[in-house]
């Protein structure tokens, strides 16, 4: 019931008067773009031609300087935030602060980029993007990006790492303010935008940047650029995610690698030992079988509920793109299970396969799990039922390597390594007015109400944004392709996707909130 | 009671009269080795800078023809053997008759190490050997190579790939060929050289050679250098090998990595279904669960039982040494498992660990899988077990990447690829005279009885010796250390064993065998 008051709101904000500087904003946006297509693209080209992995400070900081920079030169006050530890990658910090504004509306993208394995790349290295008539997939073929005037089609991809996550975020925020600006369209809202350097390490120093920045950070809203749209092509408007954290497991055998022919049914192989640990956390049908796992979590309400319903059916279209016979959890609908924890194998390793594989009986193995939560599972709980579990499977855990005495005592030992970062999922409410008004912003860009979705599967760092900031809005509103490669080899973006961005953002950027907040 | 009878049969060789023949030789290779340790130790080093995986066919030729030329260099007629098979490395044989011998012996050994990855070596690279005070375990500092006549500790070691694996065979066996011609000492037998350039890639093309050189490789016995001594440092004579083979087996989830997030509890994790499907294989003992796996193993005799339980007992030791607080198989003794067919996990992996760790589900699972064999099992039905079980489980078995329709209808698909090489058991009796023979020679050159063994744990491709040229005794006598890294990063060998090895092989090469054989 709920859910269809909050429908006939949103839709009838298409036709309210103040609808009209959104009109305008989307026109505004689409005209820049068309007029300036080729200049767009070799300038999303350079910002993802710059490696930008989290750990590695002195490419982090190039990216940001030049980010910084690129929000200058579009009439942004913009600086770099630190803080003490000189490892911490900055944030980009921009404002545009509107006369006789009532709201403050952050906007957030990440600029920094999944680690990954060159030789992963079929399609080009990391950093060196280039632009495809479709999908690789789908036989898209390599070619130059054009010069100014040439046709562009909208199926047209690029590839390289954080084209879709999330530079496309910074790249799409600042290209909505830069055509607002080319029209001399004043923005309805003041604009603040954060871009995070360390969003795929795990948001480790988040809490430090928004406790030093608290001042400047105070807005009514956040809202989210990242993650992708729904598969079915609609757009997105997300009110929460799951949180997330990771864990590193290692096994042990002998103290060094063994010839596994002089010491083959002797000596105990790591590997095995880590299948039948790593087997009893999961049954055949991806249910996790850690004690407890599932029982915090705190339910959907009714509009969550609805929201979920009303989404578009796309299990069987997704199946068959993926080539998948069946999926975890007996069938059920992947909107309907992103609501759950997740166990994840990750990584893992032990020896080697292909070219490198030798007949020894290695001496470790390692996994990297990870873990995502839901609304009421925390952190530091659920981390611990893991750990508990490995104990009730008969391993001595530890947090370090095993001296030689704890070797000869324990048979079985386990290296247990939570992620230092790591955050809670966090919802914001699917009908107050500020959410009401983004829905609003989204359909009026694409004249089509967009899914809307109490949780996305993913993971970003809301609940440290809530538990710091006094408990702003969060909304998130993705603009990527689904299948961007996102967080694998081969990572790319739709170009039509990219030119929907820029006016769904320009209209969020002149949104009007109906009502008190 | 057999095995007495060999023992006193082996001893009472050490005071016969042809055995004087014998010492002389010992003397020889002693006094050569003292007066040539640095240039030797230079030669060795420069044979292990040459690599030696036997699949790069440029680098393999060319340590072919350095060996061949090193024969020619000792006086040796030597040759190349090839096939037809144009990536098949050559085998290099040499030939030394000696006028009235009546036996011929082969003295075997192969000069292609394992491959491996660089980037886990601690002491060196694998092809830059270097020279070190004692094992790296054991505190040992590098130092250069001594010049001629500086002091030279038997406690030393060389690291480098095939350092013992078996360049040291290599070595050996052309130096106590040399220390004897230099003391003009003549060999009792007809002496062959047959160094094998591909047993580390599974002895593939082998059995091509043995049937086209058939003649020339006509022989009394081979007697095989490789492999380790005892673990007590004790000398060892073994009388059979394991056999070996390995299979490949995939696992596949969707058909690209996917987000953790966004699929995380809906697609598939391929880690999951591999580690249910290795977890069934074994129990928690390391006892192998597959149908059938031990069914056709061939009793050991009382002689070869009787020999095992007079070895030296040694598991507590190495327990200590390998830190080891259990062994696999309810801890039965080590050279008693060593003759029942076991399955290791070679290598495994799934998406990555470490600093290339994402939140990805991964799209396949890889491992590699070894199988030793003992005698009653053969290659293709041991493998058939594998893939039987494998179906058992519920996957669809193929040979080859999955086609989209199998991806749609099979829930679990698993590749299965057997290797190609691989070979069984295979056993000599230990009562021959030429089994008594080769005892009786090692102890010469030790002063001290050698272990005997029917098996040892590792494989050569003994077996398809005996099937091609008509049943040779096949005796293995190794010389390395049994810390000696094998097959693993850090390979090294002792000095003082690759000391004794020439000692040992001269008097091999001056054996006499008593009565008929």
């Amino acid at each position: 019931m709920k859910h269809r008051i909050l429908l006939v709101i949103a839709l009838s904000t298409l036709f309210a008067s103040h609808m009209i500087a959104q009109t305008d904003a989307v026109s505004a946006a689409r005209s820049f773009r068309q007029k300036n297509e080729a200049k767009l693209l070799r300038e999303f080209s350079e910002l993802l031609s710059m490696p930008n992995v989290a750990t590695n400070v002195t490419d982090i900081r190039k990216n940001a300087e030049y980010i910084r920079q690129l929000l200058e030169n579009k009439g942004m006050k913009a600086r770099l935030l630190t803080i003490d530890d000189p490892e911490a990658p900055p944030a980009v910090f921009g404002e545009y602060l509107v006369p006789g504004a009532t709201k403050t509306v952050v906007f957030y993208a990440h600029y920094d980029g999944q680690p990954t394995d060159p030789a992963d790349w079929t399609v080009t290295e990391p950093w060196k993007p280039v632009l495809l008539t479709n999908a690789a997939e789908q036989g898209g073929k390599k070619i130059e990006f054009p010069m100014a005037g040439g046709s562009i089609e909208p199926n047209w991809r690029i590839y390289g790492r954080s084209a879709s996550d999330d530079k496309a975020g910074v790249f799409t925020i600042l290209t909505a303010f830069a055509s607002l600006k080319a029209a001399g369209i004043e923005p309805s809202i003041n604009l603040k935008f954060y871009f995070e350097g360390e969003e795929e390490a795990g948001s480790a120093n988040l809490k430090a940047f928004l406790i030093k920045y608290k001042d400047l950070l105070k807005a009514d809203a956040w809202i989210i650029c990242d993650g992708p749209v729904h598969q079915s092509g609609r757009k997105l408007v997300s009110f929460g995610v799951r949180g997330v954290t990771s864990a590193e497991l290692t096994v042990y055998g002998a103290n060094r690698e063994l010839h596994s022919g002089h010491y083959g049914n002797w000596s105990p192989n790591p590997g095995e030992r880590l299948v039948k640990l790593l087997s009893s956390m999961k049954d055949a049908n991806g249910r996790v079988l850690i004690g407890d796992w599932y029982k915090d979590v705190e339910p959907l309400g009714d509009l969550e509920l609805k929201a979920i319903a009303d989404a578009p059916k796309y299990d069987d279209e997704l199946k068959a793109q993926l080539g998948l016979a069946k999926t975890e959890n007996g069938g059920r609908q992947l909107l309907d299970v992103l609501n759950e924890p997740s166990l994840n194998i990750n990584g893992m390793k032990t020896g080697n396969v292909g070219s490198l594989a030798r007949n020894v009986i290695p001496s470790r193995a390692e996994v990297v799990l990870g873990l995502r939560l839901v609304k009421g599972n925390d952190v530091r709980r659920q981390l611990e039922k893991l750990r508990r579990h490995i104990e009730a499977q008969g391993f001595y855990v530890i947090n370090r390597e095993p001296t030689t005495d704890e070797r000869l005592k324990h048979p079985l030992i386990a290296k247990f390594i939570p992620e230092d970062a790591g955050y809670n999922a966090q919802r914001t409410a699917m009908d107050l007015p500020i959410s009401l008004a983004v829905i609003g912003a989204v359909s009026t860009a694409r004249t089509q109400m967009p899914v809307t979705l109490p949780t996305m599967g993913g993971s970003l760092p809301l609940s440290i944004i809530t538990e710091t900031l006094g408990d702003p809005a969060l909304i998130t509103v993705p603009i990527a392709n689904y299948d961007n490669n996102q967080h694998a080899a081969d990572e790319n973006i739709r170009i039509g996707n990219l030119w929907d961005g820029i006016e769904i953002y320009a209209s969020l950027m002149t949104l009007t909130v109906s009502g008190r907040q």
